[in-house]
């Protein structure tokens, strides 16, 4: 029979609440320097500095034991206590083996493994249960969309306030209209709301063909916009996610095309999507659909993508970009309580780029969208 | 001999640039999701999504070529396809060996492992010439820190511009001053400007006793406020640091000593830092002020500690917190081109918290001061 003290396994993860959204889901406290979490026979641990000791005792979730790193320090004679926090807390708690994340760091767990503990990543997600969200997660997402369709609404209400010039630039209260102000904008108004936005996407024509790209420079008359709005909760630090296509004033055929058959792609996709079936067939459903309606996923000349070359959607939680995928690689079936967006796009160089993206919560039965803003593609 | 084929050896990373700003420091890239990149032979590169391949190329740093991760998968027979891109580019460029950082994630590690690939931690941090900044850095830096100095001047504007009510707490516009507003409109500011803030520290009273409790509530007269202001550009990826401390009307005995205690700290250790000299003497010496003006360092009956219980200071770039520490921990001498804060402080449940922070660029005689700011404790 093994000595108990010397054949205990447990969880732990050692980050930032920056860099793993893990330690922030089980513990709920917050901070930018890395602090350790555990988990050992039902119980939960967190292990801060000194800096953060009052603080994670008022703030991290009940039933987290805050202990103050020096505290296990103490415990070891002096010159072992510069050993790395993990190691001595294998040591005081007689820990010989953790289950730790993918990401977990190879420093960390060298260090440990040199000590004599076994260290093993999880073969998946380390908390598979943040797929499913709670009804109090669900309140959280609503309210960071709540915001987002706010923002989304003013872009629009920017775009139709506008004026064309001649030279086909907008002017908005005297101004030439700039992405760059309609992201400040945005984001400054999202601060006064406790959410935190960056790079939002408010990419106009050309820019637009690149997925990511912010965008910069005028607004133009007659190209497509794509605004991707994406900002995080201050306080619960769940995200929002969100895309709309406009053009002010007429759009060309192809862009008007293009926009046709990302719409048809969305609303037959969020017309069926449900529990049951794994992600990835949504995706092909929604890449059959553009390719039905004229528009190849190909390399082109100048070695650029053009087509639908990203995922269908993906989860969104503390993470803006979590699991499940609607994505080839999403190959478990959806369950009810999973949140994930929808967002068919089409790209090209030579045009710009049609995103439409909403949030759903899939049930049993269907999906409930978070989105209610219609989805409009020209601006008078 | 060996093959040269089959005892390549290089450096790499594998992560998004929120996790990782060294990967944002090698190729120059932001990306919110992971990616890879690579040196081998003097050359560098980057493989990323179709996604980001066109912002890729457009965005990072000349010099690292950008390759999509499907042009990699492609040159292998399909069914080999799946496996992690790490082992795909290690087969595909011969390499035998990987150069990681020490947060390189260790189930990333196991797969290269399991694939005949070793991977070794660096011992210390991947590019420790990120500790000593050029020139072109210390004009980010600049620019933040000037930014940050606006939104301090702002702060104590608010709180001038406040009248005191009979019950204590301060009214501006005939509304209650709150933590929360000042923290919202600093905060909106810095996004029309380029720049993100995020739990910006507005702590009053027994708040700023915990040094990173962000702070809540009404402002109350005669109380200290900590002010710990850190915005990061968008553009460039530096952040700002500074932290003053403000009492609206009259100070306590108590807080007016701390004080003192503190603003002589600062000035004795900006006396004397320069080049040559670790870190860790500058945090001795301000330990050693501190204790001899009567504040000493211990943890209280409540279990809260109470003196000064962090380090002096830490080096500031595209981490918030990074190499070198004005702390114990800072061992190696200090270099030309360091960027460190000086923030002593005192803390104490009973009346509060007093921090000083300015941010300083090390010379070889001396020490640069980004904050010009003077450091008056009450406001009229």
């Amino acid at each position: 029979m093994q000595d108990e003290r010397t054949s205990r396994s447990g969880k732990l993860i050692c980050a930032s609440s920056t860099e793993s959204s893990d330690i922030l889901y089980a513990s709920g406290f917050n901070a930018a320097d890395e602090f350790l979490y555990f988990e050992l026979e039902g119980k939960r641990f967190a292990v801060v500095s000194s800096l953060e000791y009052q603080r994670a005792r008022a703030e991290a979730l009940r039933g987290v034991e805050i202990i103050e790193c020096s505290d296990i320090a103490r415990s070891f004679p002096r010159e072992e206590r510069r050993q790395h926090p993990a190691v001595l807390v294998s040591r005081k708690f007689g820990v010989t083996r953790w289950l730790v994340p993918q990401s977990f760091p190879l420093g960390h767990a060298e260090k440990l493994r040199a000590a004599g503990v076994e260290v093993v990543p999880a073969a998946g997600n380390f908390f598979p249960e943040r797929a499913v969200k709670s009804e109090r997660e669900i309140v959280s997402i609503r309210g960071s969309m709540a915001a987002t369709e706010d923002a989304m609404r003013q872009v629009e209400a920017f775009l139709r306030e506008s004026k064309v010039r001649p030279d086909g630039l907008l002017e908005l209260n005297g101004e030439v209209l700039l992405c760059e102000w309609i992201r400040a904008e945005i984001e400054a108004s999202f601060k006064r709301k406790g959410f935190s936005a960056f790079r939002t996407i408010i990419a106009c024509g050309r820019d637009g063909s690149a997925p990511h790209c912010i965008g910069s420079g005028p607004v133009r008359a007659g190209e497509p916009l794509v605004a991707d709005i994406f900002p995080r909760s201050d306080r619960t630090g769940y995200w929002g996610d969100m895309t709309r296509t406009f053009v002010k004033g007429k759009a060309s055929p192809v862009v008007l095309r293009a926009f046709k058959a990302v719409l048809r792609a969305s609303e037959e996709v969020l017309k069926v999507l449900r529990a049951g079936r794994p992600g990835s067939e949504y995706h092909a459903l929604a890449a059959r659909i553009l390719e039905s309606e004229g528009f190849r996923t190909e390399r082109g000349a100048d070695g650029l993508p053009r087509g639908f070359f990203h995922g269908l959607g993906h989860g969104v939680g503390l993470d803006i970009h979590e699991d499940p995928r609607l994505a080839p690689s999403g190959v478990t079936p959806l369950e009810p309580g999973n949140v994930v967006s929808v967002e068919p796009g089409l790209y090209d160089p030579a045009w710009g780029g049609i995103r439409l993206e909403d949030l759903v919560v899939i049930r049993a039965d269907g999906c409930e969208n978070f989105c209610t803003m219609p989805k409009e593609l020209e601006i008078p």
